[in-house]
């Protein structure tokens, strides 16, 4: 098993560049006085189709052979990654076709229709979406982008905190939230070359805690159907990933449901701009753990905004 | 009657930089697709206290002679001007009474309080709120604040305008919402001074139209409590704003409460930023007049992102 590398991130970030956002970095004093920390927040959910996922997806689909792109791409996603993929095979124009969750959010499901995606339905589960896409695959040939599991979504996606170690001096940690892992094994890649001293935490919900019992368990644990807000973060560690963060990963915390919506009302109140839960989870888990993060300067990726207006997890 | 010029948003600029942002310009795909212009978003929502009015507040409080300031400052306001001179006073360590509409968000009503203002609340009429503010002063020979209608708060308000400009070259059109006034009128004075081609355009609620109105009769009217979603915008041109809109305005564009709520919403929902109904009339009235906004480049002030997050005005 071949893990990618930040050769790799540095080889995405040129092949990327023309089709995503390099994203502000904003600072809130009200979390530095809430956390005794300096907090400095990369900003994914101002990325092209609202959240990092274009990064990985756009690596993946330009990285194609002409001859494979003209069979076009597919992927199973609960909805970011599926988005990322639609727009990233029209920005090539080639076919694209997302396998989601019955449950997923509407505006998800409307967003990959709108960047011309097609989407077919299965059950809100990990295994059943793997089944329907492998029937997809066998039927027109279409290039797998899988959501995290994939060098090329992981060095796409490491381009992320590439940016926030180059933008932001002397970061002593950076904490991501961890779902399938192609954030944060990217983030690990690009934070181990670039900043060794610099720790690299993770963010996860409790009630989908795959990654910390793995890791507590030095083996990578599968979970089927957990129920969390932070409709990102359900996928469990891919193999590649769980091979970079059992090796680079320096911790993870988790973050109750309650802090996950609390967090994300707080951010939309106080940084006046729209996160989704996956995002609240690493500033949850900081604010939980104020002790670890006093005093420390802070990178928060924060991943995405793609969020169903009409049902907003405190009303 | 002395208008404020732009000398006066100058001297402004420099006194209250130390306790303001200088606030980011964002850029929308989606909307300059939308409009076929190039919109250059200056996002006040990202101001301290979440609008704009940290501008004049801090102007006008900073302004003070030493012994004026120790009896303290006091003003009405539907919310953001309260709250914007609360923590200016605060910075300054006076004291600062603020009267409010029983109808304003509780999240203002709270914001004030929370930046150490005292609330005082009276009937949620344009002339109950004079006549509760002119009692306090009576007793405790606090300096009034007025939130619009006076040279200090007008000069620090263009200071945004002059933000807008110095950042961005070439806009064709300026546009900001109009209500009291304060923002419109210091906008046109740096606009006028700075790019004297530059199209000063206003953007009003159907619902609360007295300044186009009053363009109109070419004599300043007055509208007591009119019923919009824009709540920021219900109050009636001040008298030295009327004489700056007048001379310096070009134009005002009206938006209806339907087409504000959808902007509202479409701002959220495309550039993953809070921002308040009031700051949607401006791209509401854009989206209603494309053919004055076509192949133009246009700056469109974004004034705050204080929204009550229980009640969403789509839900």
């Amino acid at each position: 098993m071949q893990l990618p590398d930040y050769d790799d991130v540095c080889r995405a970030h040129e092949r990327i560049a023309p089709w995503i956002h390099r994203t502000p970095i904003l600072t809130s004093a009200t979390f530095d006085a809430m956390t005794g920390a300096r907090l400095f927040f990369k900003c994914e959910n101002f990325q092209k189709t609202g959240a990092f996922k274009s990064r990985g997806a756009v690596n993946a689909v330009f990285g194609l052979e002409e001859a494979d792109a003209q069979r076009g791409v597919a992927t199973h996603s609960s909805g970011n990654h599926g988005m990322a993929l639609a727009r990233a095979a029209a920005c090539r124009g080639i076919e694209c076709t997302v396998v989601m969750p019955e449950t997923a959010p509407r505006a998800k499901v409307d967003a990959v229709r709108g960047y011309g995606g097609q989407v077919v339905f299965c059950a809100p589960r990990n295994t059943a979406r793997q089944q329907t896409l492998d029937e997809i695959v066998a039927a027109s040939g279409a290039n797998v982008v899988p959501p995290y599991d994939d060098a090329r979504v992981i060095a796409g996606q490491g381009t992320c905190a590439k940016e926030l170690l180059e933008d932001v001096e002397d970061l002593d940690i950076v904490i991501a939230p961890i779902g399938g892992g192609g954030l944060i094994s990217g983030t690990a890649l690009s934070c181990r070359a670039l900043s060794p001293h610099t720790q690299v935490l993770a963010g996860e919900p409790a009630n989908a805690d795959d990654a910390y019992r793995s890791v507590k368990a030095g083996e990578r644990l599968v979970e089927d159907a957990p129920d969390t807000i932070a409709d990102g973060l359900k996928a469990s560690l891919g193999e590649l990933n769980w091979g970079i963060v059992i090796r680079d990963v320096d911790d993870i915390l988790l973050a109750s449901e309650e802090a996950i919506i609390e967090t994300m009302r707080l951010i939309w109140q106080r940084m006046k701009i729209i996160v989704e839960p996956s995002c609240a989870v690493p500033l949850a888990a900081i604010l939980h753990h104020p002790e670890r993060f006093a005093d420390q300067r802070v990178g928060v990726i924060l991943t995405g905004g793609n969020v169903d207006l009409e049902r907003l997890p405190w009303l």
